[in-house]
């Protein structure tokens, strides 16, 4: 089982939904992927807060095994965010982001994480993932996200670092973006031209295409009754999909998708990261049987 | 092998795509549907076309292997159906619809048919569905396909077939209007309660889910690098689902909408029913096949 670094943003989260407002809940790219593979493998986290943020968040993550000796605690405020969803979840819009503390966020990496062999860059800006990589001894694997704002504002650094990623995982629609083409296969052709061996499109509710040389593998998103909040449910999928090529040493892509989309699926039953927090080993081996149930023919 | 009477519209549609204009293609639900089955089981056809239906789209149906003695030639012109998709193909607006001959369409089963075991109740108003019910003997499994027209003008005959079919087939979108709900499970369970024992849920692009008893089937669409029409693909994938059950005496469900998906990918590889004309038993396999590498971990 090998280290996984995990950078990205902790933040706090104020949700309105269908279910209410929620004030202020623990979020960011880095906390829901650190949480969602912790239970997988070592994970060593990676962030900025500011001094508002509580001691309890804290110890939850080191009480989900997760090393935070990396989580800077800077003069100032954590980054907050405020949105609101559609009533069937599927489009938000921003209230408010107050990035505070996140504005000067510059990664450092601890002595003691240079040595990780698996490394997820979350959705921060290119040029930051870019300076996480510097630091990175040898990775054996890395995988970033990204998202519309480093696409319309930072495409050269976008350019440069997926020259440096094993594997991107991006949103349909960003996807689409990035590439001018609609259809998954000629997505898939031209993101893999700017670097990436391998490419993972998440599409939300319908699950997620994973492209690897000249094999495809499809995914479903598992079915649900209700849905209570979809916040984090793509760093969710990136955090157990990377969470199982850590624990496993890199072997089978296939089923790195299905944990991930099964991980996401408990994310997206609580708001913030509840579900996460309680989510058990075994609960997410009875899920993956059940996406078995759901494919198979 | 039992027969299969497949009931819809025979229609000559203007397609106005990216690829240019296509004037007066042979279209129409039954057309699709039942090009999409003849290659599986011996399908009869009931339909109406006006006196301007050119006698080379009779015989290539016939040719097919299709039983077209059901298809009525009325005084008066072909329902004509003129349409422009969007770039991306995701949506469409109807420039014209011209009723024709199909206004006073009123299916009427010939004797030889009414022994019919698999009935596919193509989109049409769904009094006329239910007339067609009225005149077959002892069918063994009824599906009924719907639209938003239909919701909106004709729910309460519309509630009564649901209470006469065995399957239903719907679009995600029109059966998120029809019960409200939008996650999967919820939409199913509703659309189970108004009659049909299964429900398939068609999401286009991304694929179908089966929804039978406690059991759910995810299948995904074939990811292809472009599509020239999506027009039909609904239809051709209910031809393909039933042609298969008619073939094999209504067994394995989750074959029969692989068998259906991979069908209505080679129907939207080419404009109007070019694709399906041309479709093999062989092609069809091999891409069966290949969905299995597609869904498989």
């Amino acid at each position: 089982m090998s280290s996984l670094l995990v950078v990205g943003s902790v933040a706090f989260d104020t949700i309105h939904n269908h279910l209410g407002s929620h004030d202020r809940v623990i979020g960011g790219s880095a906390t829901y992927a650190s949480l969602a593979a912790c239970q997988l493998a070592p994970v060593r986290l990676v962030g900025v807060v500011g001094k508002d943020f509580p001691r309890e968040a804290v110890d939850m993550l080191r009480n989900r095994g997760i090393d935070t000796s990396g989580l800077e605690v800077a003069d100032g405020k954590t980054f907050h965010w405020e949105g609101r969803y559609s009533d069937d979840l599927t489009s938000r819009t921003t209230i408010q982001t107050d990035l505070n503390v996140f504005a000067d966020f510059n990664p450092k990496i601890p002595t003691g994480f240079r040595d990780s062999e698996f490394v997820m860059l979350g959705n921060i800006a290119p040029q930051l993932q870019l300076h996480v990589l510097d630091q990175v001894e040898n990775p054996k694997l890395v995988i970033a996200d990204t998202m519309n704002l480093w696409i319309d504002t930072a495409l050269d650094a976008l350019k440069e670092l997926l020259t440096r990623v094993d594997i991107l995982v991006i949103n349909e629609e960003e996807a689409r973006q990035l590439t001018g083409f609609h259809h998954p296969l000629a997505v898939a052709e031209a993101l893999r031209a700017l670097g990436p061996e391998t490419v993972i499109v998440k599409r939300g509710e319908y699950g997620a295409l994973l492209f690897l040389d000249e094999d495809i593998f499809c995914a479903p998103a598992y079915p649900l009754k209700a849905v209570a909040d979809p916040t984090g449910a793509g760093d969710s999928f990136a955090g157990g999909f990377l969470g199982y090529l850590s624990e496993q040493g890199h072997t089978d892509l296939r089923q790195a998708v299905i944990c991930g989309s099964a991980t996401a699926s408990f994310c997206v039953q609580d708001v913030g990261t509840e579900a996460l927090q309680e989510l058990s080993r075994e609960h997410l081996e009875k899920r993956i049987r059940d996406f078995r149930q759901l494919t198979c023919f």
